[in-house]
C-alpha cells in the first residue's frame, strides 16, 4: 500500500508538470491566432490588449520549471519519467518563445497603426500564418497524444514555411520598390513574416522533444542545408 | 573512502557538463564574431565556411543534454547541484540558438554577395554588433566565474541594444527610400540587425540562468514593457 501510494503521488506530480505544458500550449495557440488576426484586421485596441496575455504564459513557463525541479529533487526519477520531465521543460521554453513572438507581432500591429499598407500586401503573410498555426496546433496535439507520426509530419512541414517566407519576402520587396511610401510598413511586415517563420521553427523544436519523449533519442538538430536562407538563395537567384 | 570516491566521481561528471557549456560559449563567440566580420567585409568565402562551424555547436548542445540526463539519472543530485545541471542545459540551448543566428548572418552575407549596399550603410549595425559581442562575452565570463554582478550588468545592458536596433532600422529605411535599388540588400541587413538584437536577448536569458545558479531563484522573465517594439514605437513616433 505504501509503495502504491508513493507511485500515485509521483504520477500526480508528473501530471502537474505536463498539464501546465498543455495549458501553455492552448494559451500560446490562442495568443498567436489573435495577434495575427489583430495585425491583418488592423485592430490596434485588440493588439494592445494581447500584451498582458504573454505575461501569463511566462508565469506558466516558470511554474513548469519549478515543478520539474521539485519532482526531480523529491522523486529522483530515471529513464522514461526523467525524459518526460526534461522534454516538458524544453517544450515549455519553446512555447514561451512563441508567446513572446506573438506579443511582438501584436506590438508591430500597433506600430503599423493607421499607416497600413494597401490591401493585398499581406496575402502571402496570411497564408503563411495559417500554415504556422497548423504546425503549432499539430505539434501540441502530438505532445498531448504522444503521437510520433504527427510529430514527424510537423518536422517535415517546416520547409514549406521557409518557402512561404521566401515568397512573402519577394512580395514585400516588390511593394517597397513600387511605392517608397510603403517602405516603413513593409519593413514591419517583413519582420512579422520572420516571426511567423520562427513560430514554425519552435514547432519543429517541440516536435523533436515529442519524439525524444516517445523514443528516447536526444534531438541532434534537423538535417542541415534546409535553412531559410538556402530557400531564399534559391528563390532570389531565380530573380526576385 | 568509498563516499569520497563517489563525491569525486560526481564532481567530475558535473564538470563534464559545465566544461562543455564553456566550450560551447567560446565557439559561439568566435562564430558570431566571424559571421559579422564576413558580412561587413563582404567576404563570401569566409561566410560560406562558417556554416559547418554551427554543426559542431549543435553537437555540443546535444552532448550537454545527454551528459545532464546521465548525471541526474545516476547521481540523483539535489539543490545546488541540480540547479547547476539545469542552468547548464538551459544555457546550452541559448548558446545553440546564438550559433544558429550566427550561421544565418553568415548565410545573409552570402546572399548579399556582390550586391552590397554603398559604404556607410552598415555603420550603426557594426556598432550594434560590437555591443552584442560584449554582452555575449560578458555573460559567458559571468557563467565561468559565477559572477552575479556581471550577470546583472548584462541584464541591464539589453535596453541599449534595443536602442541600437531602432537606430539601425531608421538608418536602413532611410537608405531604402533614398535609393530603391538598395531595397533588397537593406532588407537583408534589417534582418541581420534583428538577429544581432536576438543574440543580445539570448545573452540576457543566459544571464538569468547564471543568477539562478548562484541565487537559486527561477527566472520569471525580464521586466515587461521594455521590448524592442516599445523602443521602436518611441523612436518612430518621433519621426523616422
Amino acid at each position: 500500500m505504501e509503495r502504491e501510494h508513493l507511485v500515485k503521488a509521483f504520477d500526480e506530480e508528473l501530471r502537474t508538470v505536463t498539464d501546465r505544458v498543455v495549458e501553455m500550449g492552448a494559451r500560446v495557440e490562442r495568443l498567436f491566432d489573435a495577434a495575427v488576426d489583430a495585425l491583418v484586421d488592423g485592430d490596434i485596441n485588440r493588439a494592445s490588449n494581447l500584451v498582458i496575455e504573454d505575461a501569463q504564459i511566462d508565469a506558466l513557463d516558470a511554474e513548469v520549471e519549478e515543478a520539474a525541479i521539485h519532482v526531480i529533487a523529491r522523486r529522483q526519477p530515471v529513464a522514461a519519467d526523467l525524459r518526460e520531465i526534461f522534454s516538458a521543460v524544453r517544450i515549455a521554453a519553446d512555447l514561451e518563445r512563441v508567446g513572446d513572438l506573438s506579443k511582438n507581432i501584436a506590438k508591430r500591429a500597433v506600430l503599423l497603426g493607421h499607416d497600413r499598407p494597401k490591401p493585398g500586401t499581406t496575402t502571402v503573410l496570411e497564408d503563411m500564418a495559417v500554415f504556422a498555426k497548423k504546425q503549432l496546433h499539430d505539434v501540441i496535439d502530438a505532445y498531448i497524444n504522444g503521437d510520433s507520426v504527427k510529430a514527424e509530419a510537423v518536422l517535415n512541414g517546416d520547409v514549406e514555411l521557409d518557402t512561404y517566407y521566401s515568397a512573402c519576402f519577394r512580395q514585400l520587396i516588390t511593394y517597397m520598390m513600387e511605392d517608397t511610401r510603403s517602405i516603413t510598413s513593409c519593413a514591419h511586415l517583413l519582420h512579422v513574416a520572420k516571426s511567423v517563420e520562427r513560430v514554425g521553427d519552435h514547432a519543429t523544436n517541440i516536435a523533436e522533444y515529442v519524439l525524444f519523449r516517445v523514443k528516447g533519442e536526444i534531438p541532434r538538430g534537423r538535417p542541415k542545408g534546409a535553412d531559410l536562407e538556402d530557400v531564399l538563395a534559391r528563390d532570389l537567384g531565380k530573380g526576385a
